[in-house]
This record gives structure tokens, sequence and C-alpha cells, in this order.
């Protein structure tokens, strides 16, 4: 499959694999201390591993993101997976260059182990049985997926969002292993603000009767909870002045009157519910309790005695990157990364991307952002 | 009862009075064309409205507010009414000088018509047979109301959020009734991410089973879907800022593994958890969603050739209030409003208040808002 990435004007073609590990007894020891197993990986790669194995970039996807970062599954495939603009032949991650690899998360629902995984000592799936994760422990299981893929060091690791807290566990945590790290739109710890809007979103899905405590795999699931939680995270991934660009106050009425009904829609309402119904056609409710866990969990400097203490041991170049009108993780908190990477005395840049996209930018944004990761990675 | 208003050092007393009107066959036109009625509104004064009938202060309140603005129904009562802060013998609404006049809103709870009142048509709640209302209706029943006081003129109306939005219908669509209004923390047509907003905490409610298409005045009410509800809204009232200085990441586990359990809650998470609670107890889910609606619908210019052509009608002089860490209705929302009305030839005047609060500033910063508004009324 590789080989095609290299074709230009042909379609990047994309093959998901799987790698298991953990099996019992040999568990793996999650950030919490429980130890769980065995654990199944899925990722896609892209491009040629070189002779040297020094030309690996590792993509690290946001909460609802997957192993297919780019290119198609087949040729007749509607959609390019979701970072498709920023990784391909002659793109900021080079295919021709570079050989890109990308796994969904622990606790995803798109191949990884998750919830929604059978567990294999009841045969049923674990539901809410499936232990808390960390953002750190997703980190260490793509680690060992390297391992299996025979790489020992990367050129870089890349993520924005839930993939740039990734991205700042990995430069902390295995520190050795890579040249260099792209962090976007993220902060080191997630603000008390970021954990209000998780809770809202993991209480839309339990206040759904469909959740069942999360025994709901044969049953009908809860699209309403999941609907709304997505609907929730849409308006905190754009801003004020996005929607008001997109949809200002459209409405789609027939008569006049119509307005002056409860269920009359303005188009923001409408795309809302969209997104909400798409989200639900592919993601798993549970998973997303899961992840959103994860990022309220998250801390990079848990376990250290501070911030510059946790950096004090990071080892790789890093870009630091803010979105101008992100409200759900504001500039302040990617500079409050550079200037503790600074601080520790680390090699750190930071560009701030001016759109009118929110936190959405970094999926948007290609034109802004191919040049200033291109330059990152080819300095 | 308004006699103790002028005794300092007293509790100011508070007395719930109402008034019915639109009896049939004389019913109400609402903005959508609908005829209603009766309507009562609830309603409290403090001070003492003078001879010359020229002292009397409207007050406005937002969303989940109600006519008890100030002092106490009884002395031993723990809370004051919501705006006590700036209400009261020698404050900004000073209750010595001033006759102030709060009524519940039409569509609301607390005494006012609304979707839990009696239709005494069928001796039931009207539940979701209640009409669709509007900001405009809500001002046109207060017109009503003050016409039974025998009050023709006001020295002034104010409000802030959706008693914000009031005031400005006030100042458009009966601009000989005042001298001034203070608009604060508010826009003059809802943007669409604040319809974004209102639209997940209206399917909050709506995805609770025991909302039941709004029939459950006999039943256990949708408890759930009106707490989320809440918890979604008390984010934007505040800011990143002020709930990163009020909570941060703190949480109280008795041990460190409970860390990594699913129901460990972050400070910030019992606090919205308590707000939804507090507001389930006080206040009627099916008001919530009409309030809503009511605001979604809010445009100042609805009806006028543009919001310049509404504010030509305006002769009221107008105080503008932003919050600068507002993030429901930013500051250039309120500058919009004062570009407009200058644009229109009107006098306007603009102050933006410092705060790390967020949008509830208003309901906080009295040091900031007090002189403001004293200055302007005695000017």
């Amino acid at each position: 499959m590789t080989s095609l990435a290299s074709a230009r004007g042909e379609v990047l073609l994309s093959e998901k694999k799987f790698y298991t590990f953990a099996h019992p007894p040999d568990l793996f020891t999650l950030e919490s201390g429980v130890r769980f197993g065995p654990i199944t990986v899925a990722y896609e790669t892209w491009g040629e591993l070189n002779r040297e194995k020094d030309n690996a970039i590792l993509v690290l996807h946001a909460l609802t993101g997957d192993s297919h970062a780019t290119g198609k599954y087949h040729p007749d495939d509607r959609k390019e997976g979701w970072w498709a603009g920023a990784i391909g032949p002659g793109l900021a991650l080079d295919t021709d260059k570079y050989f890109i690899i990308c796994s969904n998360v622990l606790g995803g629902c798109q191949g990884t182990t998750g919830p929604s995984s059978i567990n294999p000592a009841t045969g049923k799936p674990y539901g809410m049985s499936f232990p808390v994760i960390t953002i750190r422990d997703m980190v260490r299981v793509q680690r060992e997926l390297l391992r299996h893929l025979g790489i020992e060091h990367l050129r870089m690791v890349i993520g924005g969002s839930m993939g740039g807290m990734q991205a700042l566990e990995w430069i902390v945590n295995f520190p050795d292993m890579m040249d260099k790290a792209v962090v976007i739109a993220v902060s080191a710890r997630m603000s008390a603000q970021g954990i209000a809007y998780n809770l809202v979103g993991r209480r839309a899905i339990m206040n759904d009767p469909n959740w069942n405590n999360g025994d709901y795999y044969d049953k009908e699931p809860p699209r309403n909870g999941l609907a709304l939680a997505r609907m929730i995270g849409m308006i905190t991934y754009q801003c004020a002045e996005s929607m008001e660009m997109k949809f200002g106050r459209e409405i789609n009425c027939e008569k006049e009157e119509d307005l002056f009904r409860m269920d009359s829609r303005f188009e923001v309402e409408n795309y809302l519910y969209y997104q909400g119904d798409a989200l639900v056609r592919r993601f798993d409710a549970n998973s997303y309790l899961y992840l959103c866990k994860a990022m309220d969990l998250y801390d990079v400097a848990r376990g250290y005695e501070s911030l510059v203490d946790a950096f004090s041991r990071v080892q790789a170049e890093t870009l630091v990157i803010g979105i101008s009108s992100d409200i759900l993780f504001p500039t302040y908190q990617q500079k409050e990364i550079v200037q503790a990477l600074r601080a520790a005395g680390k090699k750190v840049y930071y560009e701030e991307i001016k759109s009118p996209y929110g936190h959405d930018a970094f999926l948007i944004e290609y034109d802004k952002l191919n040049p200033i990761i291109k330059r990152f990675l080819e300095k």
C-alpha cells in the first residue's frame, strides 16, 4: 500500500492494521495501577520507512479522531482521512519523504481496545467495567506499537487538541524517542473550564436512559445523549465570530408565523443537529465518556514537582502552535507551555495562527498550518 | 411596606403583588399574532412614587430571575433579592429617592403567567400549549402593569443579559416612556453562538424522558434535564479565567487511586452539580424552554429596516455597559449597540467593566457597577 503514497496525482491509499499485545498474564499496567490486557491497537501508515529507520513521524489524533489520518481505504471512498490536508505527497507531512504512523487511541472505538471491545474474560463488551485510562496510557500504548514496528526513534510527534496532549506526554515520558514535537491548540493540563465542558458532555450521555449505565451494546444506544454531547462540543470547537460568519440568524421558515413555533430552527441549530447525528453514526458513547475523562485527568506535570520539572526531561525541539480565536484552549495556555519549556532551558518555538475558525482551525487552516510545520520539520 | 425602604439599617422588605389583565374576550395580541389571556403579572416595588410620578425606575430581570430584585419577604429570610447589591437605601438605585419596580417576565414561573400556569379553559397547566412569546411581548406586558400602577413615564429602565434585551425593546417600542436606559452585557440581537448555547440547554431538557413533551406537572419533573441545562448555562456565565481562579484542578479524593474513578469529581464539577440542583428547586423546565426561545427570537431590529432605523425612534439617553471577560455577550456586541445608536444620532455612553467574572459580573461587581449607574442616573 505504502508505495502508492508517492504516486502523485493518484489517490493515497490506506489500510487499517492491527497489533495486539499484553496478553495475559503479561498485562499492561495503567497509570492508575490497574493491570489490563490484551490490548489491540488499530493503526495506519503512509510512505516508507527508510533503511536508517529515522524518517518516522507519529501523528496523534483528537477526541473523535481515529487512525485514518489521511488517504482513502478505497479509491471510491467519498471522504479522505481527517488530516488529509496536512499529510500526503508534497504536503507538510510529506509521504514521499516520511513514514507517517497514526493509531487509534486506547479507549477509542475505531479498532483499538476500548469500552465497546469484547472483554475476553466475559465474552461481552467491557462497557463501564473498562478501566479509567489517561493520556499517558495512550502514549505508552503507542510506544508498544512502535516497538512492534521496529521503530526506536521518531523524527517527530505531532498532534492538535487531545493529540497535542499526547505529544506533550510523549516528549516528557519518552524524551529520547524523538527529534521534534509539534503541539497544537492545547494546554499543559486541562483547565477548569475544559473539565466543565467535558462534564456537561458526559452528563448528556449519562442522562439518556438508553445509556443504561453503559450496557447498551445489544440494545438501542444512547443516540440523543451522544448527539447532545457532540452539539455542546461543536460550540466549543468554534467561536462567536465563526458561527456568526457561517450562520448568523439565518432561518428557513416557509411562512412568517412559523418563526414563532417552538420547533422553528435557525440554521445554526440545523448545523448542530446534523453534527450530532453524524457523530452518533460513527462513535461509541462509552468511548466518549472515557476519552473525556482522560482529558480531564490530563496534567503533564502529574508525578513531577512542577511543569518546569516535568519539562526538564525534554530533549525534543518543540513547536507550539496557538489559534487566535480558540475558546476551548485559549492561546494563553499555549504560551504557558512555551514559558515552562523555556524556563526548563529547552528549545521551543511559538507560532500563532490568526484564524476566525476557533479550535477547529487546526483541521481547516492548512494554508497557514502547513508552511509552519514544514519549516520546523525541515529546519 | 415601601415606607421601610428608607429606614437605613433596617431590612428592606418586599411583598409580591399581582395584576391580572387581558381577560377574555379582551385578549392580549402577542408579537406572533396569537391572541392570549388572561395574563397575571407578579411584581414588587420598593421606595415611594412621588407626587409628580416621575421617580419610577423599572428593573428588568435575566433568564432565571424574578420580581424579587432586592430586600427580603420576611426579616428572617436567609437571602435577599437578586440585585440587592444595586437596589436599596443609598445604593445606585436608591430606594430613598426612587420608586423601583420589578416584575416577573411573561413566560416565567415566579408568579407571572407562563407554561406552568393553569389554563382557565382546560383547568390544567398550559405546558407546551403555551404560545411562543418574545422579549417584545414581555415588555408590552410590563407596559400594561405600569398603566395599572398609574405610571406614564419612567425615570429609567435598566437590565442586564435578558434584562438588557428588554431595556432595548423598551426604548425602541415605547420611546417617549423614559428619560434614560441602562443596557448591560447584551447584544442587539441574539448571536448564532448564543442560539447554539440555548439550543443545547433546551435539548438537555427535551432529552429527559420525564419532560414528557412538557406534560409533567402532576408527575416527576425533568430534574436531570433542567439541571444539565443550568450546568451548561453556568459555564457560559463565567469564563476560563474565573473558573481557573475559583476551582483550578482541585479535587477531593480520599485515596490517590480514587482520582482514576469515572465518578471522581473535580471541584468545578461539584460546583456545577450544585448549581444545577439549586435551579431545579426553584425553576420550571418549560419556562426555561420558552424564555430561551424568546431570547433566540430576540432581534431589536425585527420589523424595522435596520438596527439604525429601529434606534432612530429612541428618545432616551442610553448607557451601555460591557464586561471585559463576558464570553456569552462579548463586548463587541455592546459596542455594536453604541455604534448603531450613534449612527441614529442618539445620546449614548459606553462603559466597560474590567472584571474576571465573565457575564455574571453584573450580579457580582457592585463596586464597579454602582458608581457608573449612579453617575448616569443623577447626571
